[in-house]
């Protein structure tokens, strides 16, 4: 379980952002990662028709949006700034792919508020701005095309985010395996018909019932799939009409 | 180094997208993790203005996509099918977070074409296109809203195989798994087969059918091991002495 405390403690800001699709989808992106905190610095549009459209049923994190004139505003009550950048900076402020930093930012909100700050669409953040941060990060990318969109970039950050703050809840299919006694019940009528059918060489089964073996452990089948196996099995034995 | 072979085998599939905008965000979105194998089923508009606004600099990905009129055909040459879901749906085919299994897809994408299917914007894929699928993975997301945009769910996915891709040489099981045509041949047959022994109900074989496909897409059949189905399947079908 998500604690909703700890999410209000990761702020995403968006510097300049000069689309406001973009800015209506990295709403929507933030909310779908359980993050409701978003933070503009100069919009050249907002809010906008776009940018409501683009954040789909995550208008409230769009509309309560926190609007500034600057980043020093914007991160203003921050006690870590993380930027980020597209491209590998000669600068001094430490730069690390976003996984290996991701444990690092959940475990400082855990303590305060944080920023992760997003330059913008076509420039990136200016070095002004990058030294502001106390770390940069970036998403690993292709070699010859490596420009995500602003709102695909805070997806991956958020999802990042995500993965680290909640060990995922894993959903286990609700299925009750058939048991050893069960799958021998069945290998021993699957290869009594397949003597009868010819398929088998009765002087030398082992080969092919081991086959068949490994393909049915692989399918880890249920109770009710070694049923019906059964069940097909015993349609062949009723004689042909 | 990727392998620029590697990328080549994982083909990303876009079942009946409804925005022409969607379309050239996930082109771009997969370029800029080193993919570009795009495949369309029913796409509503293709190509249009807005998805080539929205590829940006992957415009060759967007005009090089494949289009086709059912899944069936635009999966034709793939090995191996992980769809991807929304919410745990209450079925056999297993589920799996997309980071637990993205080492698996890539180990798969060595030896054969794999593709990644995902749904409409609304709906999401139907059961009949979700009986198609060997595994289904999903992107864990915040607990009150949890609904990505399809480009976002495209990107994020893209990213976890870009990171999974390594230039290690992982040990690969030799095993050349058939291809999704081979396994449509093989469940005819089979259907053929389980009409004649009276298993199945010829006004209802549709449920039955579902279920075994879920077992033998489980199994994850190799080329030799639809070989020996099929031979049993035949050996059936020969006049009883």
């Amino acid at each position: 379980m998500l604690k909703f405390v700890l999410n209000q403690k990761i702020q995403f800001v968006l510097v300049r952002p000069s689309h406001p699709g973009n800015i209506g989808a990295v709403a929507r992106a933030i909310a779908t990662m359980g993050f409701d905190q978003l933070a503009l610095v100069s919009p050249s549009e907002h809010p906008h028709p776009e940018s409501r459209a683009r954040s789909s049923a995550a208008l409230d994190v769009l509309l309560n949006a926190s609007v500034h004139n600057d980043l020093e505003d914007a991160i203003g009550d921050s006690g870590y700034v993380v930027g980020t950048t597209a491209r590998n900076r000669r600068i001094s402020v430490p730069v690390s792919p976003i996984r290996d930093f991701v444990d690092e930012i959940v475990r400082i909100s855990d303590k305060q508020k944080i920023s992760i700050v997003f330059g913008p669409e076509t420039s990136g953040l200016s070095n002004e701005e990058i030294d502001r941060c106390n770390h940069l990060v970036y998403i690993p990318s292709g070699e010859k095309y490596s420009s995500l969109n602003l709102a695909m970039a805070v997806q991956v950050v958020a999802y990042e985010i995500k993965m680290s703050l909640s060990p995922d809840e894993k959903i286990i299919p609700d299925r009750n395996l058939a048991s050893g006694q069960e799958m021998e019940l069945f290998y021993e009528h699957l290869k009594e018909v397949l003597l009868e059918t010819g398929f088998l060489n009765p002087r030398n089964p082992k080969q092919l019932m081991r086959r068949l073996r490994a393909l049915f452990n692989r399918a880890e089948l249920d109770e009710n799939e070694v049923n019906i196996m059964r069940g097909i099995l015993t349609s062949y034995q009723k004689p042909k009409e």
